[in-house]
């Protein structure tokens, strides 16, 4: 094994990251080294990479290296790992768990009161190699191909935001197709949904919505898409509102779209606090509300390789765009652009 | 039976009501009529004696009764009538659905697509006699006092509002300590929840609260409770939400108290759109939201039963006032001042 | 319309029935008269048919029209109906609930305690016309074709059976794959199921099962599956167990392969009393089991429609063979012999 | 700290037990030693000491120290241990998980595929000290006596019994009367049972199944119960089912009790395959059935002593007994005379 690697390191607090070479990592006891084949970029990575508010709060350790979503080899393990090998081909969960809080110990280990996060609390996989602790290492289906393997992770997010409860028989509303948009279509289209909708203001993604097999997709900066949505659902609205967009009007639109005794998954996050039509738009619909973040550790996991592993599920599609890791600038720059699904670098 | 009866109506579009001397209503073929022996009185109520801008907008029969909480005799039954018969002691869901629509095939005929509501769509029970569908007639349990079983309708909110899910052995936060609320704190009591945390402005109502059984109660015109609940919950936080109140402030603290993977009910209507911080209150937090409307029919209606007739739950100290139905201008303005618990009327 | 029309009846309390002339009905004031398109045969029909012990208990009134799954034409409507008109493209459900008993007013209809069942309490479909209920009624999809209207009776039985939990992204496993187990196979397929595990003793209705999408299909009288089964989830066994087949064995093997945590329909009516490892195969297993009996009213109508109307859905291959009405005896005959999967008649 | 300590042991495969001087174990780097202050008897326990076919078959380390529930004060942790303190008033989950298999991996340590017990597998609690891994160490609220905190184990039993869905507002049969029937009536009267119904064929237990809060009991040694069930619920029957006797004819009347649509929780085993009326009992009425075995970890665990420390639930009725771990043979034969609740050994 080399004794340097490539990174895409964040050297200090601002715009940007270079490409540098370092020494590659030891695995601690309870880690394992993984060399990295594929790893895709998430949202989190460019607001690192922009430095954005939010990142400027958040890191603290600098130098770091970016990434967190990462198919690879394990090609060493720690002295006290016990349920990993060498040879392994594996992902990684993200959210590294403590293990013993209130929240780990009653099923919410993904939502640890003591979380760490790799690519934010710890170097990330934007490298040839990557130390990743014994916990959170997820055994791969050889069937899945690393490009899609590494997107398991995003994947596990659209699952959770898709099976909040189950979408089969039922009319769906997905807002916002980005890269994480089009996986939940995806997701849920393989799950049963009988008709998708779904909103944009981007004509490239709403593009990417429907090779996805979004059947009704509705630029918002077009038209407001509730009188169609209603009517194409026979006045009664959508059973299943899946938010991703992360913005106040779709959220808006999404609420009134909504079927009286509906369902809303939230996975956008929001640029602030929102203004919500509690009464018509939640309480007189009776309807559920799921706020969804990371994946369930590893419910989730489980159903997202069988679903690709059987082919029930092909999320080739959502992934548009690869890159040498070299190019990773380039990279960041697509994706900024709004224009790409997922994007994969090849370290 | 007498050929006229007293009724509280309201005649013209604007502020108050009038006691008069009105013909005693026929029941329809599919309708009974039933002699009221109590009648208690509803925030909905006020806001149509006050005539507020809701009323004005929802309002359109005029003369109409008001009033839709009641218990009362079967007096005489129409001629299609088949599960109700003379003498039955009962009371009436507030909501009369069409039996026809999407909703009421759906299990959800409490949120019809057609709705009409008892004391608003048609006359109601603030007077001697009320006609009512056989479709909304209730049967009730000998056992409950009349001013009980009058109370059943919005104490079935509170059921539902309780237990969206289960509450057993979990912590709880009720914001807004009104007459729902004391129901809803006594109903959390009742099924096993082992703290029960209560905010209101008032102090009066938290007094109420604290007889009703809430552990801990807050005035949160002195303090932010948030700090104190948090710390009394070991740092986790409230397992659940009840939100009564309809208050920005109350919503904000609410979602702030919540523990991760906590679970929210809503059945407190606000008076406009809400700010709510939906990435730190609902997603990261994992969070489950339920609106609640209405009581779950028959559901609802069978546990509220069980639970007064078995002794598990007494609501008597919820009901703080009675006055004949002639005093209702003096119920209604004591029910205004917030000084009071669930009002009853007796024609 | 004709004055007269042709039935299947049976006269006597014995096997067999008759194609006879009869007279149109006429509809009661709450009931449709429907002009039958297509009408499908199940297997309580071919009990009424060959005259079983339970037919002989349950069947009084004789003569009597077979069959309760159909799709049609309202030709015809009683005074007092309103929700459906003349030319309306309809199905009906089976069971007639009373709409009063506490089961009809706690949202389960479908097992109402005064339950009539269409061609059993009351003259069936295998005729040209049919009066039923407006109650039960369900206003079909004119992407739906006849034949495959008429099986939304039995698919919804599937529907229930696959969706009391979701299973996208979970292993299942069918035992016993007559018509109702092709439909669950194909509902299981359309769900999200990750793979599919059959068992029966018929090389036909495996085959069949292989054609709706099993992925592994088991004679089970060649071989014990269960080492398979279990060899091919990952020693895990599957997370979803389906049964169908009313099999002492089928259960067993079943429950053996059933995974920790796992989940069990039980729709398949079974001769006598089984004898069941409760301790191995359901507690120390922490499983759940549902018992599944009619459909959802109308919930799982709703969303077999739009699963067919979609094409999500596609049960095309469970109907293989079509026949006039009067060829019954032949249908029943083939239906007897296990060589086919769903039957329709042409009246 | 002493070298040597009492514990009570099984040296040879056969019935009995000693009361030995031993060295005071050493805790591993990953292990705590508790100094046991309370400490109670399980079934499982009796079938060791009496070395039934299940013990015989089970038990492979001889000698070994019984016991497996407690409450006691942490004495010395290993080098690896995080989470607990000495002077830690601590409990212990029996059940010891891998941590890494597919259940583990999947909320479901409860059941790990791996799982080591306490008292079973290794070293009991029937002693002055024993040895506990971190990971099934609780921490016990000061607020609940050693007593009651050492019969958290079994109580976590009875929550999930009752609570795997809400009792508020309904009506339940526990089939069953030991300790942990008693535990289950305490918990369902706690959780808004509005009535519970009781069966055993033991006088003595039936009295403190009517202490512990049962509105009905039943001796089934004297009469069929269903009829009597059937008629107080208005013919209606029990909406929840709780099995804890494992008796044959306990099943049979539970299931001829059970509403239609009604839940069945199975706790207790059965000494061999039971004969169940599925059709009857489970498919025709629309029921759900749960397999319970040990405790969520630590969902459960959390329930339980909140309920017991805000004295929502007082379970001093169900502990009806006390013995110096002398005193052991002395407990275990009145034990075996079913003639006590819960027995608790102070060593």
């Amino acid at each position: 094994m080399a004794e340097t690697m490539k990174a895409v390191r964040k050297s200090t607090a601002g715009p940007g990251a270079e490409l540098v070479e370092v020494g590659v990592p030891a695995p601690a006891e309870d880690e394992v080294l993984v060399k990295v084949a594929s790893t895709s970029i998430c949202g989190t990575d460019l607001h690192i990479y922009q430095w954005n508010e939010w990142a400027n709060r958040r890191i603290v350790n600098l130098p770091q290296t970016l990434g967190h979503e990462l198919a690879g080899e394990v090609v060493e393990i720690g002295s006290r790992v016990h349920s990993v090998k060498i040879g392994d081909y594996v992902s990684a969960e993200t959210h590294i768990p403590c293990g013993r809080c209130w929240a780990c110990r009653t099923d919410k280990q993904h939502i640890c009161l003591n979380l760490k996060i790799l690519g934010v609390d710890r170097d990330g996989c934007f490298a040839t190699y990557i130390t990743v602790p014994e916990t959170v290492i997820w055994q791969n289906d050889r069937a899945i191909p690393p490009d899609q393997a590494s997107a398991q992770e995003p994947l596990g997010n659209a699952v959770d935001t898709v099976l909040a409860e189950d979408v089969a028989g039922k009319t769906v509303l997905v807002t916002g197709c980005g890269p994480l948009g089009i996986l939940t279509i995806l997701v849920a289209r393989a799950s049963g949904a009988t008709t998708v909708f779904a909103t944009d203001i981007s004509g490239y993604r709403l593009e990417l919505a429907k090779t996805a097999g979004a059947d009704h997709v509705f630029n918002v900066t077009e038209a407001d898409p509730v009188p169609e949505i209603r009517e194409l659902t026979g006045g009664i609205g959508v059973e299943v509102l899946l938010e991703l967009s992360g913005a106040q009007a779709a959220l808006d639109q999404g609420l009134e779209a909504l079927a009286y005794g509906g369902r809303v998954s939230l996975l956008g996050l929001f640029d602030s606090k929102v203004k919500v039509d509690l009464n018509d738009g939640v309480i007189f619909k009776n309807a559920r509300i799921y706020g969804i973040v990371g994946r369930r550790m590893y419910t989730t996991w489980y159903k997202t390789k069988r679903l690709l592993a059987s082919g029930v599920l092909d999320i080739s599609c959502a992934i548009t765009h690869t890159f040498p890791l070299e190019k990773y600038a380039e990279a960041f720059e697509l994706m900024a652009s709004g224009k790409s699904g997922k994007i994969v670098l090849h370290p």
